[in-house]
Order: structure tokens, then C-alpha cells, then sequence
């Protein structure tokens, strides 16, 4: 992709944003767009390519939103950056004149987006890549939905990633918290894989190495760590795997 | 290396193809180089540091093919493009007022290769990096010749790399399979591990999650695949196992 | 961290010096960041986020030293760079105004360290990030001393890192080799995990595929190595793990 990139827009820069996205994790890459675009330049052209069914009839779409351009298949993986908020306009990639050729059934990141990008970087207007979509006709991220009970002070969500020091991440954000809990979010009771946790922490450092702790990551989002240590392999925990925030019981 | 290039010629683009060649594996990585060098810009340098036998007496050569530079070991790794069809000149590097001072026994890349590549891309005469030699004088690649026998309809190659997603590539090409068994290639057989699959498919799709299938892959090899899973780990497949594709037994 | 700088410095040159270091292994990216700067460019900017107290209140410093920059936090991590060779200056970073807002409390890097080094990189006055500080007030290396017995012809020292291809990285320097044992080194003998390896070699291909062997690898250190093999599975070593060099007995 890069080179297919680099033959057509010598200019571009090119960046990797990740080496870690499991295999046709749909739900890892786009909680990893959406927390990660924004601190990219405006106009930053994303190409997302984890696609699992790259062959089949599925879409390939041009996303404009916030300021950049996202590219990617149509099977949710930009589903967190279709809202009201930031949408701009989207487009379904119909423009074979500047595809590769020929185009394999394995590889359209290569093939098909790689070069749209790098006609995209040289100046194309996003709008002539094809016909303008709207947003209610792309493809959801299926996608645990956080459930917020307010009554009873209980947040459920899941385990959508484990980065590379086996810290757990889910898709509980720090604001849900906030409003529940407040600010401290001291009452808070975080549990996981049968384990519990007391509090939610400001820093790793807040507790001694080896023990297990509840933080608002870099990203904005609820995740589980062990100071200094892995907590994916202390408690088996897998993606998916459900998170969820009580409020501790009052003395 | 990179460091040592962008010393001296910091215009320079520098790509990484591939964090994920096995350690010391030639093959794989002359098959990468083989199937993804007419993806970048024409005049392109790739440094291709595959070298177990660094601090020998075996030679570090540049290889000029289909517009293109190649530097490398001869050890092989640059073997698959010494072909009549693209070559056009190949050089020992003897160019030691280049060379970082001391050169170690341990990393010609960075002492050797990366300052001659920063070389070339000021603009350096590949003719000045030392005496012209002919292909005929390199190392050739020790590889497992594909066997193709087409009074019995069979082709028998073997594993060469498995990628990201435990995908099997094989050294086996689509063009061989299309000359046997038609484009539709719907009567091949392929064997590997003493598993077997009928026929080969267009795309991952038209299997369901968790099926073994065989496929083109977008090198243009045959490739062994499980939809959405890992061949190599539920094969217990390695780089070398043998595979065969044979015509089905017609009713 | 890269979009951060990009958009702050967007002719900045990023390279990528590492991905293999173990998580929080501050020893290991020490070693790392003292054998490798000077390959890179006069002036590069160094960001060495290995950074286990982020959130603490451990400072954030910048060095200049030997014409280049480093920008790391106060752990430790630049302990190796701190001799009064080729120090310049340090400062703490005290500059608010260039920080991303609001800071978070678990990278530092991204929030922080990037758009220092992005107005570094577009030539801001390394004075200007924060008031000067001395080298004997910042933190050491939390390191194993290496024991040179001149008397007895011994050097103890410890696996400090394992590359890629399993050879053991320890922080025993050639230099020190050579003064005890003279250039050809053939008299020395290494002890490791219980295993004897006599004299230490010039190149991998001196021994036998799947031989054991002691080398002065290229960032000069002596190593342990299986050539074309894997030391740290062969001899289940890890850093941590002591290494003793002696004068092999005379007969």
C-alpha cells in the first residue's frame, strides 16, 4: 500500500497508526480511529483497512467528518465517526479509472484504496470518488451497546482491546463515569472476570507494582491494569469479555 | 540503517516492507521481494538485509532490474529477480570510502548497505559501486522447484511463509493452476498437511467463518486459508511442508 | 504521537528506532538510545518514552548532548548519556503553553513530550523549554554495575536485552574485553545460565549452525548467540540473568 501510495503522491507522508489491531477486529480499529484521528493534522487522509470481507459485495466508502477523510470497507469499522456531531459527507468509492489493474480479491487496501488516497492527497475533491451516501445507509458497528443505569448507579460494558502492555480496554468513557459517579469517581467499584476493584485511579502509580487498577486511559476510555504489570494474562481476560461499574455500598 | 541514511541523504523516503519475515528465512523474503518491488516508484532502492552469513567472505551486491536497485547479500535472497525477462545489470560493492569506519562483522547492513543506499539516492552511479559481474556468477536460490506435471494435472510446491493472519503461502503460482486446471480452477485439489481442499476459491468470502480454504492470494501464489481463523496454527503448518494440488477425481 | 508533531512540525522526518523493547524495561532502552544515537543525524531530537512513573511526579527532562537532544522522563532512562564527555545542558521541560490540553495523566508522551520536540524540530531554543538543571541531579541508571577484577582476569556483568533473533545482549563492552584479554579476546571464556562458551568470536558463521557462541555484537557489547538459532529459548535466559567472562585456565 505504501509504495502504491508513494509511486503515485512522492509528497505524502505516510504513518502507521497501529501494528497491533487483532485479526478482523472491526471493533479494536474503530475504537482506535475514533480516539486517535483528532490528534492527526486536519485533512489527514485515514485509511482503515481491516476488512474481512474484502471480495464480497460490501462497500468501500469515503468518509468526510471533522475535517479528515477516512477511508475504509463498509462494515462498521467507521461506525463511531458517523454521528450528527462531525459528519461532513460520505461517498461510496466508484472511480475504477484509478484503481489498480488488475484488482485482486484479496488485497482492495492495495488495490483499490491505496490509490484513491494518494489521488485524494495530490488535491482530488473528495466528492468525484462517487456517488454521496448518507449516513443511515452504512453499515452500524455491531457493537456492545455501554448500558447506563442511572437508578441504580450500574454501568455494563466490554473488553474491546488489549494493548501492548496487556492493559484492558473497554468502551466505558471517562464522561459516563463522571456523570455517575463524579469526578473522584471514588465510589465507583469496577468488576471483571469475577475480580473487583475499589475506586477508580488518577495514576498507574497510584498503586503499588502488581496490583490491579481501574483508570481513564490516554483515550478517554475505563480500562484495567495491573501497575507495572499484564492484566490481560492475570485474568484471562479476551476481548469482549463483559466490565461492569456499580457504586460501592454505602457504610 | 535508518539513522545512517538520513545522515546522508535526508530527502531520502524510507519505507519498511515488512516487520515480519521469520529470522534468517531467505526464501521468504525473496519471494516478498519478488511479489512487491513493481508496487514502488520506479528507481526505488531496497535494502533486503536478510544475512546469516555476515562477517563471511560472501559478497554484498547491487542488482539493477526492471528500473529498480537492489542491494543485498548473494546469498540467494535476491535470486527470483535475476531473470532474462527484467535484468539489466548487477555490480559487487566495492566502494569501501563509503563504508562506515570501523565496519563490524556483525551488521553490514548498517555499516555497508546503508550508506551505499544513501548514496545511490543522491544520485550516485550504480556502475561506480564496483566491478560488473553477470548473473550467472550470483548465488542461486535454494528453493524447492516447483514440480508441475501436466499429464497427471499435478503441481506440488511448498509452504514458504506464513503471514499476519496465519495465512500459508506457498511458492505455487496462480498462472500455473490457470495453465492445469482452468481459470475457474474448480478442479483442484490441494493437499497440505494431509488435509485436503476441493477446488479453489475467488475470495475468503464465498467460505463460511472457520472453513479451510485455498486461494490466489494478491502476491499472485497460492495461498492456504481458514476464513477468518489461522491456517498455520490449525494445520500445525511451517514454512517447507509440502503442498500438492491435483485434479479431482472425475465421476 | 506522530499525528501530535505532524501537526505542530509537519517537515519533521519520523523514524520508528525501536519496537521490541519490554514493557517498562528502562535498562534495555537505555542501552538502546546510548548505542544508537549516534548513527542519526547532527541534531536529531530523541524521544525515549519508557516512562512507568507517568502521572507521578518525576520530572520530564530534556539533554543535549554529543550535538543531539533527548526528551525523556526523569527515570533514568538517559543515565547512560549523562558522562561528561559529550554532555552540553539538561533542562526541566516547564513550558505549559505547548502542551495538549487538558494533559492526560497516563502519556506523557503524546501530551507532553511530542509538542516540545514538534517545536524543537521548528528550531525553539532548547533554553526555552524549562530551567537548566545539573547532571547530579538527575536520576542514575538503576543498573548492574559491571565488575572488572583486573587481578583475577574478570568481568561480571548481566542480559540486559534479547533482539529479535534471541541472541542475549549484555552491557559488558568490547573495550573492556580487549584490555583484558588483548584483541583476539581467544583466551577469554563466558559463563551463562550454567553454560561454557570459550573465546569469543568475530562473526556468527566462525561456528556452526546451531552452535553456541560469544560475539561483540555492532552496537559493541558482547553478546551470546546461536548462529542461525535462538539463545534466550536455547538457554531459557532473561535479562536479569548474569554473565561472567574469565581467563580461560592455562595448561
Amino acid at each position: 500500500m505504501k509504495g502504491v501510495m508513494l509511486a503515485r503522491a512522492p509528497e505524502a507522508t505516510i504513518i502507521d497508526l497501529s501494528h497491533a489491531i487483532e485479526r478482523q477486529n472491526i471493533r479494536q480499529a474503530a475504537l482506535l480511529i475514533k480516539s486517535a484521528y483528532r490528534f492527526f493534522p486536519d485533512k489527514t487522509i485515514h485509511l482503515v483497512v481491516v476488512d474481512p470481507g474484502v471480495g464480497s459485495n460490501r462497500k468501500l466508502i469515503l468518509l468526510q467528518a471533522d475535517g479528515h477523510l477516512f477511508l475504509a470497507p463498509d462494515n462498521g469499522v467507521l461506525g463511531l465517526l458517523f454521528g450528527a456531531e462531525h459528519f461532513q459527507a460520505a461517498y461510496e468509492v466508484q472511480c475504477e479509472q484509478y484503481y489498480l489493474a488488475p484488482v485482486s480479491s484479496t488485497f482492495h487496501g492495495r488495490d483499490i484504496l491505496a490509490p484513491v488516497a494518494a489521488k485524494l492527497a495530490a488535491g482530488f475533491d473528495p466528492a468525484s470518488v462517487g456517488p454521496a451516501i448518507t449516513p443511515q445507509t452504512l453499515k452500524k458497528l455491531e457493537f456492545a451497546v455501554v448500558k447506563i443505569d442511572s437508578g441504580q448507579s450500574t454501568i455494563t460494558g466490554e473488553i474491546t482491546g488489549v494493548d501492548h502492555f496487556g492493559n484492558l480496554q473497554t468502551n466505558i468513557t471517562g464522561s459516563s463515569l463522571d456523570n455517575l459517579f463524579g469526578k473522584g469517581k471514588s465510589t465507583a467499584r469496577v468488576t471483571v472476570k469475577g475480580e473487583t476493584i475499589s475506586g477508580i485511579q488518577g495514576a498507574y502509580v497510584y498503586k503499588d507494582p502488581g496490583e490491579m487498577l481501574a483508570i481513564v486511559g490516554s483515550r478517554g476510555f475505563l480500562e484495567i491494569a495491573v501497575n507495572q504489570g499484564d492484566a490481560a494474562t492475570f485474568l484471562d481476560a479476551r476481548i469482549g469479555d463483559l466490565v461492569t461499574v456499580v457504586e460501592l455500598p454505602r457504610m
